[in-house]
């Protein structure tokens, strides 16, 4: 029989069998809908999302893009505009050719992403230098009939997203811009929501469709897999060229505009933070976009009153529930533990008498007794401490999975412990594609690129052909 | 030419190339995109409807209503399972066809509502009369092909909504919800974005395609044209014998839960909160869902200093950007009335000099002459009152708009006069319906319903047929 009161699977041993039963157990998404491929996200992701999507808002506001809301529809026409990126999506759009009983006369995508939306405003509405950069986004949903095999929250067929698209008059300004996206993907999934990654320049053959250069966050997951998170993208001038976007510039020339466009998936960061800050006992949120901060657990009826005075001090900074409902005061600790609530407290009589509080802390994963009159200094100084702690631990996990390899031998081993493989490589431009194919072959792993924060030079040969190494390049199993 | 500084049709003479002209000067929205009946929806609408839906939640969340997240695509199957829906709705259904090059056995709605999704999963969800009453909602765009004329905003092919889906389980407790629903709709629509409505108990002819009873608010345009705002429905027990939703009650006995559904749609929602208290100068937004709240226009280049000093004191509590354009300051106090910030802080020296400050309040449409020091305190008094004197003035304009009617002709006088005609009728199931047409056909308005909380007794026949009035009902044009 299913153990319905807890997680079973242990992450490190079984991680997909983890992984689904967080899913389940913690009622992040239910997934059983009858369509392949889509998920009914539940209140406890819905809540953290709605955080995560107000945290990466807020900052790309603060940098200057404001915020527009397309279509979900694009005409067929429109992607059709430029050849490669119609090459690389047309395989997974849902297509809709009918409204009511009328067939159209051009089908409609459902948007698998938005550039072909937002580029034909962008002709209309950019004139002048004066309207450059012009930075925009949009919270939305996005959807592609997925080939590959689809996995909740990591590869669904709807995505809960946001999209920036930008226009730059110059490359330079558009190579700030990725830039500026790196570092907005540090300052919010790093420093608010705890993950780790490496940002890595894509290799010419893994490329958006469309796009002059690729940059793109892998997270790792205790599989040893990489996942990708946001991606920002150099689309340069191939757009602009396709939907005539151009610009007077001062100098009083009509000029191309330099396109950019970044896209941090909300529903599949969430899976990363799920991933990376778990445990055996279920999830750990980081303080800042947990769905509930604290939790208090009456043990006897008569703290009831207790509980309802502390909940009010509490929620004048912090979410807070108390747990009223019929189970043992055990299974509620296991209870908030699994859902992964950063802070409990356990209202017990022999406590209160004594003027004292246990609080439990996910995120060191043990109970503190506390004076009650200090209860909310100790909740405050927690709240601030709170995601340092689960950083700290996660980066370090993630820093002792890269290691250095010198051919296919050492990087098969490095691939089946788990590592992120660092090795030299002959070309990330076309001509390397054989090379990376072998690699995949031999070992399961892709060449996922280069670093542009690289701080050693590449030295000896490509560890597969022999010939000069002209890049480190880094190898790891994806989704 | 085109005058590009201002709106120049009048509101009450013109509504129609009013409302296009706000649209299209306070960029509100771009008319050209290349689906018909599909808006691109610019920063200025986008970040009030982003204040909009987070008023409307937070009221939601505290009556106990659980976030979700359901697939934008439903199985046509789905849709089949209740009749009337399906009759209801499929004519407005935007089909999904296809997945890349592959045709799909079964078609997929782009969801037009989802109580079919929902109520797939509340079937495996609901179990016990433990469960119930079960309140969910959810954040989406849904979708409508719709056969009538589109409008910007005001109807769409694509809208931006919130919907609840809620199970009870009795028909009292239902009941109930349908009434917390007008509660909500008073709560968030009348008293913060301050829109006047009528809650009408929709005519058997005119019920959601599924429900037992609908309940609909209509708010008021000034052409004299209702326009449906908030809705919300008993759709008892032909869904869930649909669906087989059954609980077992406290008796031991399985039992049908009884449903109801209701839906806020942001993007028209904000078409009424624009039109409501628009004027001949542009926009005027309440102040909690203004985009920005505080203007401020250095009148020379010496009072820039000075206008960031406010502006780092006044962005503690407010929105608050600088004009720093190149226009003249005639031309900033014109754009920002337009845009309808609620505050614009004028800034001149010869005021600095005497420590004055002149504000300009959009509520009143006056400027006021104030100490510096008393800037802080003098826009937190401001702020208090502005969306009440909106909606002070806006409540006005809608009493005076019902006229008492006891025949045709008084029902076509009112109607012409651009109002709401209150009359005696005979009745508003099924056998009501000639008589409804009737007055359709001579008046171009319909029967809007009657109101719970009607006051007086029907008195006397029914202005058509001559029957006895078992009803008082509202009639008006609507779009």
């Amino acid at each position: 029989m299913k153990n319905k009161q807890g997680i079973t699977a242990k992450k490190e041993e079984n991680f997909s069998e983890w992984f689904t039963q967080v899913i389940q157990k913690c009622e992040l998404a239910d997934l059983r809908y009858n369509v392949k491929g889509f998920l009914v996200f539940q209140p406890w992701s819905v809540l953290a999302m709605e955080k995560m999507y107000k945290y990466f808002e807020e900052v790309l506001q603060r940098k200057g893009h404001k915020p527009h809301y397309f279509p979900a529809v694009i005409p067929e026409s429109n992607l059709k505009k430029e050849s490669e990126h119609l090459k690389g999506f047309s395989p997974d759009v849902f297509w809709i050719t009918q409204g009511g009983n009328k067939k159209f006369e051009e089908k409609l995508a459902l948007r698998p992403t938005s550039e072909t939306a937002f580029y034909q405003m962008f002709n209309l509405w950019i004139r002048s230098y004066n309207d450059l950069s012009f930075k925009t986004y949009q919270r939305a949903n996005v959807f592609r009939h997925e080939t590959k095999a689809t996995r909740p929250f990591l590869r669904t067929r709807e995505i809960l997203w946001i999209e920036t698209h930008c226009a730059h008059a110059t490359q330079e300004k558009a190579f700030n811009q990725v830039k500026e996206d790196m570092n907005t993907t540090k300052e919010v999934l790093h420093d608010i929501f705890g993950v780790p990654f490496i940002f890595f320049e894509r290799p010419a053959w893994d490329k958006f469709p469309g796009a002059h250069r690729t940059f793109a966050a892998d997270a790792l997951n205790p599989d040893g897999r990489v996942i990708q998170q946001p991606s920002t993208h150099m689309i340069a001038q191939k757009f602009s060229k396709a939907f005539d976007i151009k610009f007077q510039d001062k100098d009083g020339e009509e000029k191309d505009v330099y396109m950019t466009t970044y896209g941090p998936a909300i529903s599949r960061i969430f899976a990363s933070v799920v991933i990376v800050h778990g445990d055996d006992k279920g999830l750990k949120f980081p303080w800042e976009i947990a769905p509930l901060q604290v939790a208090i657990i009456p043990i006897d009826k008569k703290a009831n009153k207790k509980a309802e005075a502390l909940k009010k001090e509490i929620q004048k900074f912090a979410s807070v529930e108390i747990d009223y409902s019929d189970k043992r005061p055990g299974e509620k600790f296991n209870h908030w533990e699994m859902k992964g609530v950063p802070i409990r407290i356990d209202l017990g009589l022999k406590d209160l008498e004594k003027k004292k509080l246990t609080l439990y802390r996910r995120d060191l994963d043990k109970k503190i007794l506390i004076n009650e009159k200090d209860l909310i200094k100790t909740i405050q100084k927690i709240s601030k401490e709170f995601t340092k702690n689960l950083i700290k631990k996660a980066d370090k996990v993630f820093e002792g999975r890269i290691k250095d390899t010198k051919n296919i031998k050492e990087i098969k081993a490095a691939i089946k412990q788990g590592a992120i493989a660092r090795c030299g490589f002959c070309s990330v431009e076309k001509d390397g594609t054989p090379c990376a194919e072998i690699i995949e072959k031999q070992t399961g792993a892709e060449v996922r690129g280069t670093r542009l924060d690289e701080k050693s030079k590449p030295l000896g040969k490509c560890v597969i052909c022999n010939k000069k190494a002209n890049h480190i390049v880094y190898i790891a199993r994806s989704y």
